[in-house]
């Protein structure tokens, strides 16, 4: 299908994919004194005296800002954030539709992360969390840190932690398959951006221990050259046995590989220069670093890409909804570390009996994942103090 | 009816009053992959290349900010942004039921104008136009000011314009019936905050040349001791007699008494000292300067409040839908004096031959009145070159 035509078509056709709705009507004045003045006063004045009212009289406890600044918006770049506006709707679009959420889009006119800051945390009062969207690496990292540190309410870049909630999921179902474990696995992980630097850190947090990231000059090693910020962190913290060079030095002997980087990036000399039965993640979008069909070619014994037209999907629709849906319930201060990684593990429980190397993670429009997610998610959040209730 | 208990009930039981609603479902991949990845980048890179796309593809063009830093809620005053949200949800039901425009709230952490405006200018390429409401003066002349010369989208201060608008469209026709040209009639306008203010400089655009506006300590004359700020500006464009002294030497012999003060001011022998058949709008809410049934049996023609349970009540919601409706079918830069006074015209004509001592102005829910509103003040914009279609 030409998808791009449909998309324009359909854009144009409704102006955009979100409406307001009103969850009650005004057709009289007595609606209006309910709903506005002189009524309304009084859950203002409720809130005014105990300020978590405004989670029981207000819109907030279920409204979620979908925030860019167009910098790094899908494939295409730092767009602006005109431009974003389309794939923010359809964020927000994705939230109700998958799990009840109320999103709005919020494009800012600015890509300083000061302002960026300033600028979330004055609207802040009206959400229940920000979800940071296509913010460009290595910004993202500080926005969304100072972000944390600055709102009691949860602040989740999604391009960081949902693909890596969804990544981890998939690979833990594949080692299960494999046999391995994963703290003895050997992971290579191409693209040292937003998604596979949280990648990095949530397979550290579930037990792994022998990462190798790469980035286009070869893999992260501790000292190497011209190496600063979040890069020196990851380099500080993998690569156990300084593996130096290429991305293909690194896959020799390698039991998994995870791309979030550029297509076609990966041979098929490279996948069989793997250890038995390698795991290959081809995430690039819309082009994996190797196809699908290649890789298995190759003899990739598990392979998962972006693509919804082969097996695998590995998408972000998968974790989003449900791990807000879950803090949103429990009224979460944040989604902290034990929250993301009980994601994981209900995303890869929710397979069940049916796993198998065609299926190492529930399809987009599997019902329940989004309930099952949730529900870990808030019951993580509890254990972990992050609940209000 | 006790609204209080009703409107508790009412935000309790829906939490709040809007919702988001997709404008098309996503129930299988090729709804994802058009609403989302991969389609949704072909209107992505439509608006990059050509940013006035983005109206064609995208929310913006029907979308507006209700921003409030909750400096100024109703007649509770500072009570913060939280205790604001209900209001300004209301207001974005009412933005909807009434002219079909998508408002969202946002309710800012800050009451530093410089930091409110920092964060509209950032939020501002999601939005057609901004809402600004109950922020307080005079901190919101400067903040609508600096925002106006910063968007390309209408800023819209609805404590100020939208209550000009309807005070004065139910002047014009108050004037008519008693045979006064706007010109020759002496106005006395008690309160000079946001509305007053207002009120006072769009009765000067619209032709008034005898306006007093009374605080406190009485009227404001040039040369008043103390008197700076947006009020020493009033007071040079207004009080031409040099009146000095209480609201009640200003009203001896006043043709007309504009009240958004505070309650029960006036008193029935303030009213008899006044003009012939005098016309008073008592609208400080909820209780009015004077009752309805006071001012009358005190020799008024003419009475106008806040009230819904009394004749003639002037309530903003004949305006702000219909204005912000005409500006954005157009993609108006602004809403200029010309689109307010096209907005006070038809609000007067709409009246048409009903029009009588207890119909001034048109009833809440007449239908009919936002799009008349917004036809107006569409010509208007086109007229004066705000329109960019």
């Amino acid at each position: 299908m030409d998808y791009n035509a449909l998309a324009l078509a359909m854009h144009s056709e409704h102006r955009g994919k979100i409406e307001i709705k009103g969850k009650v009507r005004v057709k009289n004045r007595d609606d209006l004194s309910t709903a506005y003045t002189p009524g309304v006063a009084e859950p203002c004045r409720k809130i005014a005296e105990n300020p978590d009212a405004v989670w029981e009289y207000t819109t907030r406890g279920n409204m979620v800002a979908v925030v860019t600044d167009g910098t790094a918006v899908l494939g295409l770049g730092d767009i602006g954030p005109l431009a974003a506006l389309p794939v923010m709707e359809g964020k927000a679009l994705l939230f109700k539709e998958f799990a009840g959420v109320d999103a709005v889009p919020v494009c800012l006119d600015t890509k300083e992360p000061d302002e960026i800051v300033a600028a979330v945390r004055a609207i802040a009062p009206t959400y229940g969390g920000i979800n940071l969207e296509d913010i460009s690496a290595p910004r993202c990292f500080d926005v969304e840190r100072r972000l944390q540190e600055a709102l009691d309410i949860p602040v989740f870049h999604d391009d960081q932690h949902g693909t890596a909630i969804v990544v981890s999921a998939a690979l833990i179902n594949a080692i299960r398959l494999t046999g391995r474990e994963l703290s003895d696995t050997r992971i290579v992980i191409n693209g040292p951006g937003a998604a596979g630097t949280a990648i990095t850190k949530m397979l550290a947090d579930l037990g792994a221990r022998d990462v190798t990231v790469c980035d286009r000059r070869g893999a992260l090693y501790a000292g190497r050259e011209g190496v600063t910020g979040h890069k020196a962190e990851l380099a500080a913290m993998t690569n156990p046995r300084g593996i130096q060079g290429p991305l293909a030095n690194a896959l020799v002997g390698a039991d998994v590989f995870i791309g979030v980087s550029s297509a076609k990036l990966v041979t098929p000399e490279m996948v069989k220069s793997m250890a038995e039965r390698p795991i290959i993640f081809a995430m690039a979008n819309p082009t994996p670093e190797i196809s699908y069909a290649e890789a298995l070619e190759a003899g990739a014994y598990i392979v998962g890409t972006g693509r919804s037209d082969c097996p695998n999907q590995i998408n972000n629709v998968l974790a989003f909804p449900g791990v807000f849906r879950g803090a949103l319930d429990v009224r979460a201060r944040e989604i902290n570390s034990a929250m993301k990684a009980a994601a994981v593990h209900a995303l890869a429980d929710f397979v069940g009996d049916g796993l198998s190397r065609e299926r190492i993670i529930p399809g987009a429009f599997e019902p329940g994942v989004a309930e099952a997610v949730a529900r870990a998610v808030a019951a993580a959040a509890r254990e972990s103090g992050a609940a209000r209730i």
